[in-house]
């Protein structure tokens, strides 16, 4: 896709500002237009590799002055099209933003710069007894994931990037730097305009650095792996432990093909059957009553396999086996690409809900594994599609609709935590309603009267 | 005071539409032109008693044709002169609105009109074996506690308002009603809308309804309560507990006055020294080891007088007890009234900050009481005032504001729970910045251009 030229004017100013780390070479743009979605790429103009708040100052004031796009950039592992550029523009690549600033063990927070992924931070955290334990797929930037609010295995029990990001630095659609939350656990002081950025996806202002909260790390930890004959039963297992307030720290469901991929990509040999994989976090008694309960509960619903992986290197290697799964259902038919599709309903719902989309998935010849957060009442569709194939594409485009249709009918949501990007925006006025959405437009509006930040994404056109 | 007049064509409107339900009395329009703080009261011109979604509606969008001012009422019991009426206007009482829509026992969530009250809420979960645990001071109702963000002494293990509500629905201030968020447990959905109205206190949109997080009832419930030598010793046990990351429930700190206030008012026969209030929740196996652990803390910091109450009326009598601080205090000055201040600051800095406060304390004439949450690092200050006494008056607004700009340096907020309301409006800039500031105002501006929803409320004027 050809995208429109940047002024020569700006052009320019970057070049002089930047150097080298201003870049309008192909593979740079190439890179920095497209993520890990089956959206057709959309290059930018340039790209600036900023590596301060500063830097992102000037370039989104650079580009303001100029009307030209602006779009962040982490590590592009996002799934909905959120760092495409559509209408061109400047991809601004904040992974060179690596900074950790300052680590508040006593205090349980850590300031960093956007640009540091939750590996980094973690990496950082040893010795200090603590960790962050928010773990999408992908070792995403923290700004990348506070942008999509996104969350992953742990959020069960300890939240989204929605309850976990304390603060922010920000730059606004003119340049002004803005401060905004704190490191105080609660505060009743003004309007919430850190929960208005996390989430926003770019699109109200560029989050430079982040508060984030940490966690201290498990005096015990359990993790375990359960088969069952069929998937309705390992979501029974997972909606009586849910309802009972169990306190698990992950709870995730893969079924027999996301099994089988895995087993065949981590060289693992787990039952290719429907399986939770637990896990428990505590003091040792209470991490024994949780696996006690749990297990009492599979067993009642005809779970088989329970087994522990109470050595810290069993469970890193269950966990990466879990992390990896994405990438293992992309082997599954070589060469293609993964139509996502992400929903969450509520947890009573849920057997429900896979029931139907199992249906639908026996209707279609692609393979498609399903897999995910199921504590949370989220789960994943790993759509496997050759982008060539009009049958592929129009039947993952049938099977993304109806869950996601299905999961608003639902109460539920069109994305638990991938998020809108470019492709989801067709539901949002179907998900939250029209005025609900000409409320977001109004908000885009007064704070990015030029729709200059991150253009496209989120908001649906208007009528 | 006497407040700008309603236009004839509004008041007969208003009339025509509420009969009985709109009051121009001066007993009606007294009632609800104060709040439990020292503001003097400032006059509706007249107040309208709302009982569905519709009816907001219509009120809105009268006053709006005429641009008179809107202020939402649940029960009056704020303490920042959220519910006074500087401009006039119509006082809209939702405490009407008090019918619990629905209750998904088996999600963990209620949908309720925003006039129910936290203890109304409480008494119809019986028998589901859930409960609500956002517990202000007062029996407040769910509108006005997420309006204002509050929390309380729950809110170290289950969040805030900001935590709990899902889902609104909003009348906008053109009348539009708007719903916000969903049943989904977590979204990456679009905007945060819910998060923006949440801690709002009514000037961005009238909440009308709410579902709100439920939790299980824990299987073990301990509390205690424990003395200490000095208020020091009290801060770094809650201090040790937190950086632990020992689950407590409740860890609430009162110093020794706030004892002796407690014990005239509730009969109780406490120690008269500063008192930290436990409880624990969990299996009987963890409730047990948390028990022990925070004993243990406690020991090794010179607490004294370890008292269980395990049973439930005595756990009953001892949150009471505590409920009841608040007005137990108010008796100490027989005829006084409580110039109210909650700060928050970040854990590691809690007792720094207390102790500077009480240095302050120890400088003033007037009687002042502290208490909190501090396993958030959050206190407050009654601080006991004849309003018509010039010198009480002064020394509460220097003591309150020594207190909230000490807070805000040590990174802390100048209100944890309480909100800006009127009183706090000056300090909005000092914690935010002027930038995040504007921001907030361009909002305002973008969702209530006539600026007719509770005006002169958490925004400073401009400059």
């Amino acid at each position: 896709m050809t995208s429109p030229s940047i002024p020569d004017a700006l052009r320019q100013a970057l070049q002089q500002q930047f150097q080298h780390r201003f870049s309008q070479g192909d593979s740079t743009r190439q890179q920095h237009g497209r993520d890990e979605s089956v959206h057709d790429p959309m290059l930018p103009g340039g790209v600036v590799f900023a590596e301060n708040v500063e830097e992102i100052r000037l370039t989104v004031a650079m580009c303001a002055e100029h009307g030209v796009p602006v779009i962040p950039y982490g590590v592009g592992s996002s799934v909905e099209g959120h760092v495409l550029a559509p209408g061109g523009g400047i991809s601004l690549d904040l992974s060179g933003m690596n900074q950790i600033i300052v680590i508040h063990a006593e205090d349980g927070d850590a300031t960093v710069q956007a640009g540091v992924t939750r590996k980094q931070l973690n990496d950082a955290l040893k010795g200090t007894g603590l960790f962050f334990p928010i773990d999408p797929g992908a070792d995403a930037t923290l700004g990348g994931m506070a942008a999509t609010r996104a969350s992953g295995t742990n959020a069960v029990r300890y939240g989204t990037m929605r309850d976990n990001v304390m603060a922010t630095t920000t730059v606004l659609a003119d340049g002004r730097i803005m401060k905004t939350g704190g490191r105080a656990r609660k505060s009743s002081a003004g309007y919430d305009l850190t929960r208005l950025l996390v989430g926003s996806e770019g699109t109200l202002g560029i989050m430079a650095e982040l508060t984030v909260k940490l966690y201290p790390i498990p005096e015990a930890i359990s993790a375990a792996v359960c088969s069952f004959p069929d998937v309705d039963s390992a979501v029974q297992t997972v909606i009586q432990t849910i309802q009972l307030g169990v306190p698990v720290a992950r709870i995730e469901l893969l079924d027999a093909l996301s099994l089988k991929a895995i087993n065949l990509f981590s060289k693992t040999t787990l039952a290719e059957a429907p399986t939770l994989f637990f896990e428990f976090h505590g003091s040792p008694a209470s991490v024994e009553e949780q696996a006690q309960t749990v297990q009492g509960i599979a067993d009642d619903l005809g779970g088989t396999h329970f087994e522990w992986a109470a050595r810290p290197e069993d469970r890193s290697r269950l966990w990466q086996a879990r992390h990896d799964a994405y990438f293992a259902c992309l082997q599954l038919k070589p060469g293609c690409r993964c139509f996502p599709t992400d929903v969450c309903v509520p947890i009573s719902r849920l057997a429900e809900c896979i029931a139907a989309t199992n249906e639908d998935i026996a209707q279609v010849s692609i393979p498609i594994a399903l897999f995910g957060h199921v504590g949370d009442g989220n789960f994943h569709l790993v759509v496997l599609v050759d982008t060539g194939n009009e049958q592929d594409m129009a039947e993952a485009a049938w099977i993304s609709q109806r869950v996601v249709e299905r999961a608003i009918a639902m109460e539920g949501t069109c994305t638990g935590e991938h998020g809108i990007g470019l492709g989801k925006r067709k539901y949002l006025c179907l998900e939250h309603g029209e005025i609900a959405v000409e409320v977001m437009r109004s908000i885009k509006q007064a704070l990015d009267p030029h729709n200059i930040l991150n253009p496209g994404k989120v908001l649906p056109p208007a009528r």
